[in-house]
């Protein structure tokens, strides 16, 4: 996959999340030129601590997609921004789908426009809660499953060749969210008594340097020769499966320590998912990092932080 | 189905649109109390000329439809509006996925929120391109099928019962659209050489009053006991297949004169359905009026109007 006169070019949606920070390292490291659609707030703090990239202000309309796009140029789109909502109010509703669906919809529009014709896109294992067929955890799975039918569209009649990656939970360094690892981290270090569920949901957890990879692996196929032109969807597994209870288990394994979990403490969350999709896997990628390997590198940069 | 104290309420959406306004009559003459969804520009024209029914303006926000579901209770939604646009452009992606997904999944989230818990909502027979599975003709089916995987979550979280009744091409009396029909029946009085594609599709017309008895039929379904939760899909047909040659060949029989059109002046559009969807029926119902009588019927209309 090369492009005129030098790098292949990718351009990055998401960029200033937790996996798509990660994704721009690995295509940069990887020789990729890259370049970034955020909307101005994030483009603001994320000019100050990235790598040198190209960044295309948004502002939700059509027009600065596509300009972006034509101007850019890329090879391959990572398509990874959304909005991430475990359960949604009322008012959620248009942001919702206007990030998950509509913004989809234009970056689609853009590549057809451009001649652009290979696409990565982030989906959520969420879309298969307890079953092999579609059937949403929440209305975000829902809107991700949405936004594949109007992928089918462009590829069927813009030719878009894509790859969606249902992605498995994500863990790593930098992770501002607060999500499983994070919080027991925190707890590690706080020791203040965290009340949790019962923990006897199994979670797949995936380190954010192998969901990397799987992205790039992902884009060297759309870039290969006789590619089915259906976008293709495959489920990314960490390829450990433990519940809550022996997530915590590992983590005090790993560090030494005790946590300070209640479990039970709370109920499970409505259509709380018990036991993640497993589909099919993207075909010549693996995970390569163990959970308790993840966890014990988390732990060292954690420790050197706090020796700074 | 009952409602407190009097007749059953039907909320109909798209009510200012030509199923939708026979539909409002077909109810009204069933003996249901009803209601529309409007936008204020389409409320004002639709106010003038309509049989009493409430309407409530709705602006673009959840909230009003919220407020509106909640206020009427009805025991039957009946969701039919859309943007139908055969090809898009840019600009256009935007009211696309809002008026054919946003809105939906805000009259969803106001059924849930109300405790209604039945929807008839119209689909397309363009989701199924020559394909017994989902393919869509344009993005405009692309976001009917979008709105189908946002239905199927409220479906599932919020047990609301629904059916989608995926349409043929409808016609019928006070068709203004820029539709075959009219377009011939057009030509029949004008004379003026109509240029048209070969005509070798199949389309697949059915009369809007057979149209309208579906979606009573399909509400009497969602009101019966044993329903499986999940949503249905039906493929509503005029049960007869006939070329656009021959449907003007009919109209030329029916009317005892000669149409004025070149066949094969213009190509196909681009992704022409030559041979719409042939899926499941509603079960109980099928259409009872053939073509060659709706258009007899549809011709003394006119006839009448012309004596006015």
């Amino acid at each position: 996959m090369t492009a005129r006169g030098g790098a292949p070019r990718a351009l990055v949606t998401g960029a200033s999340g937790f996996i798509g920070s990660h994704l721009l390292r690995h295509l940069t490291e990887s020789g990729w030129e890259t370049a970034v659609l955020l909307r101005p707030a994030a483009a603001e703090a994320f000019a100050a601590r990235q790598a040198p990239c190209a960044i295309y202000p948004i502002t939700g309309q059509t027009a600065d997609v596509v300009r972006a796009v034509a101007e850019f140029q890329p090879e391959v789109v990572f398509h990874l921004a959304s909005l991430f909502l475990g359960s949604h109010t009322s008012a959620q509703l248009e942001p919702l789908i206007s990030a998950n669906i509509l913004f989809g919809a234009q970056l689609l529009e853009a590549m057809h426009l451009a001649g652009v014709r290979r696409l990565v896109n982030a989906g959520t294992l969420w879309q298969n809660y307890d079953s092999a067929t579609y059937r949403p955890a929440n209305l975000y799975a829902a809107a991700k499953q949405a936004f594949e039918d109007i992928l089918a569209y462009y590829a069927d009649a813009a030719q878009v060749r894509a790859i969606t990656l249902r992605l498995c939970d994500s863990y790593g360094p930098g992770d501002r969210r607060r999500k499983l690892i994070p919080l027991l981290l925190e707890n590690l270090r706080s020791g203040e008594l965290l009340a949790m569920s019962p923990g006897e949901q199994v979670v797949d957890l995936a380190h954010v340097d192998d969901i990397c990879r799987a992205f790039l692996h992902a884009a060297a196929i759309l870039g290969g020769p006789d590619r089915d032109p259906a976008p293709a969807v495959y489920a990314i597994s960490g390829g450990e499966r433990r519940t809550v209870c022996e997530v915590a288990a590992t983590l005090e394994e790993v560090a030494g320590a005790r946590l300070s979990v209640q479990f039970g403490a709370l109920p499970y969350r409505e259509r709380e998912v018990m036991s993640p999709w497993t589909g099919p896997a993207l075909p010549g990628w693996r995970p390569q990092i163990t959970l308790h390997d993840g966890l014990r590198d988390l732990l060292s940069v954690h420790a050197d932080a706090g020796r700074m």
